[in-house]
């Protein structure tokens, strides 16, 4: 015997989500079937609600309520510096940083040679237009510090180069409050290179 | 900065889940926001669909879209022995054994003395109420191998013994201290072959 049909395709969206398995998928959906039908609804409510109020801000492409978004509107932030990130959750990550007063721009990704991700189907064509139209003097990017992050800084800061803006990397180095034997070799030679006087 | 406030609701009921994370949570909900509408459409249809067409079967409490479900209303399984197991996923992997005829009882948990959750939160009342009506000469217990599942298999074998009925248990083929459900068909046939009487 197989499971029913309509859990059969439950299972089967739920498993096609980022870092679900079969067996998760399975598991999730027959703790829905158990779910009070109330915070069914919740879980429903609180997708198709999300879905429908967030929007992209139409300058830094972060996701908001409204358009321009928070940053973007804030009239007390420095708009000569943008920082470059690679999603969302990347900004909040960032914000979080009070001494920085800049604006944001979300590429919405990096780079990736090998999964066929090109120039064209992250939002670079869309920061050069604004690099070019607003006068922005710095660029911290602020992407990941994988391969593709890396390959996404290096071609950018190539590109920003060119228009006469300074391009910055945030600082490579050892995590704060981290064990040092359990940060890995390059780490290290990159906090060596960077080392401090104190 | 924080999450925007639908995105930090659906975070909220999201992290909820079993086996779901703050982080995850947090990937799964941006996740869903960069999917396209008509796949947001399928997730939801998919939960509101099998939680409106899913019954519990009023003979063994299985979920079936049928009420009763195909295996209570199957005329050529054997009508003398019971198979009880906790959820409708570990019905699921004993039906994958071929040789096993007779029927099923979810009872829907198991009992767990720690947690609270007494003989009158599962469904052992009406698994008893069932053994009195019909004419069941045999009841396995497939309850899981781990503390919980023994538990209640010992407890169920005392009250099922006093109605004249005789109880076996999985043999001992299953690894000991696991889920039913992560089981291999062979494994759990085997148990079925090599089951002891309680």
């Amino acid at each position: 015997m197989n499971r029913p049909q309509p859990i059969e395709k439950m299972v089967g969206i739920i498993k096609k989500l980022p870092g679900v398995g079969p067996k998760m998928a399975e598991r999730l959906s027959y703790h829905i079937l158990k779910m009070p039908q109330g915070e069914v609804d919740r879980l429903v409510d609180s997708i198709q609600n999300a879905r429908r109020t967030m929007k992209c801000c139409s300058i830094c492409c972060n996701l908001s309520e409204h358009d321009p978004c928070p940053v973007c509107s804030d009239v007390t932030r420095e708009k000569n510096i943008v920082c470059v990130v690679e999603t969302p959750q990347d900004l909040i990550a960032v914000s979080k940083v009070k001494d920085y007063k800049g604006l944001y721009f979300v590429l919405g990704g990096a780079l990736s040679p090998l999964d066929a991700v090109g120039p064209d189907d992250i939002r670079i064509d869309k920061l050069i237009k604004r690099l070019k139209s607003d006068s922005i003097s710095e660029v911290i990017i602020a992407t990941d510090t994988d391969s593709k992050g890396e390959i996404t800084a290096v071609y950018l800061a190539d590109i920003i180069k060119i228009l006469g803006i300074k391009v910055t990397r945030l600082g490579y180095g050892l995590p704060v409050g981290g064990d040092l034997d359990y940060a890995d070799e390059i780490t290290i030679s990159r906090a060596i290179a960077g080392r401090k006087e104190m």
